[in-house]
């Protein structure tokens, strides 16, 4: 579906936020040309700067010529554009607003924690990790007993949170801290094997080790005060 | 449309987050019950706790009993519920695309940076007025020679960020920080004289005097300390 020159991603291959619109285009089917900005946040290309002039930041798509920032924006555009095939959100009005209503309480809620236990240690590593364990307790209210947050298949909401089970692993490898296990989030823990089970999921995740060191390092430069959140 | 039993919202009359769905509501012609939850953050009633355990803030929307949280997603559902009459969000996918990237970029950008300019005195205050400045002549583009953000009529982005004309200019008189005047800003200046000449909007919007008090009183508990932002 799609002739490849029809649709970019600008991306980046560690980025979680690229990850989402990857996701969404591969279970549409959707042919597109990947640009990978991998030397973000301290190189950006002047392509990715000319399609996205306000928040400078990937991913960008550009569909037909027209550029279009934000990964949750980007996988309702994917929904709304291609509409046939996979569906991506629900049709019921009452289940979409839902499904957006925690989207975005995840997009809030855990960006900001996650980034905690990522780069604290000691007694703060230890308070953002519990905190990190409250929120996803919110989260798996969301789950109710079901194989993925859209139900049987996958949805809007597990392309949105998708990157957690991934990154999560590796921040506790990385930190030493354990946040997910059978006991204290069942639920969000069969989430997290389930949707890493998901072929087009498993395909389009970083390779680990790749991904491992990256994290390592950008780690260490996060603090260091190196690097920033912008 | 609707009895007013169906709909009910739990909202704060001085909130412009609960403003968002009252103008959604009216601009539908949707019948609805409005719970004001005065007090809030002070206090909050047993029934918006009991309806919104999560984030446990209004504006909540009760639809047949179900209940609905946050602004931003309340919009898009009166939208999609009530698909009939009056249209907040456009056909076009491209374009609603771009009016949800905007909206989220203006709650993103602008929340925090206006609450800066209410809350500053001295050399911080200016600073802060120079970046909403800059921020607004990003959103600006958004209205591109437009009547509307929506085009020659409302759509979903005025009503997301509708309430900064109102709050703005009572917080320029409360502050005497200039923000907004045709030269710097002529298209949103005419934007904010334009959005507040709408009935619906004119008609929904706080009383005045009893705004600016309000607004006075509450940045002192910012500026001191005793209320903070969560």
């Amino acid at each position: 579906m799609g002739e490849k020159r029809e649709v970019k991603l600008f991306g980046m291959w560690a980025s979680p936020f690229s990850l989402r619109v990857e996701w969404a285009l591969k279970l549409k089917g959707i042919d597109y040309e990947y640009i990978n900005e991998k030397d973000i946040p301290y190189k950006k290309s002047q392509e990715l700067l000319h399609f996205n002039p306000i928040t400078k930041k990937i991913p960008v798509l550009v569909h037909h010529g027209k550029p279009l920032p934000e990964s949750t924006v980007i996988v309702e555009y994917i929904d709304e554009a291609w509409p046939n095939g996979f569906r991506i959100l629900p049709l019921d009005p009452f289940e979409r607003a839902q499904a957006r209503f925690w989207a975005r309480f995840a997009d809030e809620k855990f960006l900001p924690i996650i980034f905690n236990v990522y780069t604290k240690t000691g007694e703060e590593l230890k308070k953002a990790a519990k905190e990190l364990q409250e929120a996803l307790k919110n989260l798996e209210k969301a789950l109710d007993g079901k194989k993925f947050f859209g139900g049987e298949t996958l949805g809007y909401l597990d392309i949105i949170v998708g990157w957690i089970p991934y990154w999560l692993r590796v921040i506790e490898e990385l930190t030493g801290a354990i946040i997910i296990d059978d006991e204290t989030l069942p639920l969000m823990n069969a989430w997290f094997d389930n949707f890493l089970a998901v072929e087009i999921i498993k395909n389009t995740l970083p390779p680990k080790d790749e991904f491992y060191e990256f994290s390592r390092g950008r780690r260490e430069e996060f603090m260091s005060g190196q690097l920033t959140l912008d």
